[in-house]
């Protein structure tokens, strides 16, 4: 099952005045661990760019459970979930390393889009084969 | 019943080498809409820094309906959805002026926390008056 | 002298956890009054997403000189300072507005390039006719 | 000399519908570098938060040179410069890695700052044992 885990440090830029990571600012964290996912099943930016077909996010859910603050070394682990012909969903969660604690568990589901005329494109023909398990239904 | 519309330009910083809007972009547009959603409700920026008793987000739905791109002027409506006495949730969408094209829905869950110690704090007492019928069960 | 003013309110995520607007979050306020600079010198948004022939920053200056915090309401002074046949330097200052305190001072050089070959571009042949008594000798 | 060395590669958050990344992430890829700098010379994240006497950014001086794009690994070079009593210079280098392109030089000024007071505090008092030779007179 194809899954990654990378690793940030809080920066300032991360933080808010409430003395906590901004909620904004996990998208980032989740986004570099998608991207590498990407590398991991075919959709790698490079190679993105070259086709200019994108993965693009149709709907996001992320739930805060705890707050992290400036320094805490975050460890985000993301997996591909499920999908089907056109669409799939990716999950995330966000721990803080010291201590295990749970910040924050996402998932996002994305589709492949041909730019810059926007029309839907189909996953990569080998996701059945490899990762036939996630196939969802629908 | 609390309802604000704010409007925003897409700048360069707001759009992606896709060549539309970046889906993280839209959570400072929200952001700005609830803030103002804020004021209206008894919980203005001045107020929370002056008090450290912060509307936090607690967790966030956004769906991607279709692209915006640099320099369209977008259109955000917010308004409260709903609350209990320790919780409460602001809906929004986002459509393009032009056209009037929906880009993005998006709900969030919220609740005041009183910093630094991250208490959780009860809602102001007068929206079960002002508000009632936003007021849900559970 | 083409000269643009606009506002913005302090947002939680213009903030980091030292309690101030955090240095980068100026970079926008000034990239939204560039823009508005831009539009009124023939380099508006829409324009340069058809041609592709943007205005690209090539320096920064930033002067950081006092803090703002959530909830102030800065005014962001644009304007045109000078301009050679290839590239021109705006400048900004920002206040905030209660007390016109100086928070920020800052100047950026931009120059035209045609994307996606990243070619230099000329500025528009009127800008000697209109803001002649900008031009600078190199 | 303190001198520190960074990695990252560019995600699509970085880069906008010019194709290319966007001048304002370069300032969080510095950021980055200063703060593991400042791990390196006793100005530490959790320390600063800690004492919440922090390093504060008085000038940003950015030139860009070159253009990197989506998928790029950037190499970011950081070290100290000079310091006087109460301020500091950093100065900064971007490269791509993949063919030590230079893609931005950056330098910021930085003071320490006793918040919320926002009162100057002065530098570790073993700078100018350690680094003497970085020492300006002014």
């Amino acid at each position: 099952m194809p899954r990654v885990r990378t690793e940030t440090q809080v920066m300032f830029f991360d933080t808010d005045c409430a003395g906590v990571v901004h909620n904004i600012a996990y998208l980032r964290f989740i986004e570099v661990a998608r991207t590498l996912l990407g590398e991991k099943v075919g959709l790698g930016l490079h190679e993105m760019n070259r086709t200019r077909e994108y993965a693009v996010v149709v709907r996001t859910e992320v739930d805060y459970k705890s707050a992290a603050t400036l320094g805490d070394t975050l460890v985000i682990d993301g997996w591909l979930e499920s999908f089907t012909g056109a669409k799939f969903w990716c999950a995330f969660e966000v721990r803080r390393q010291e201590d295990d604690k749970l910040i924050v568990q996402a998932r996002q589901k994305l589709g492949l889009v041909q730019m810059p005329k926007a029309r839907p494109a189909r996953l990569p023909a080998d996701w059945s084969e490899k990762f036939g398990e996630l196939k969802a239904a629908k």
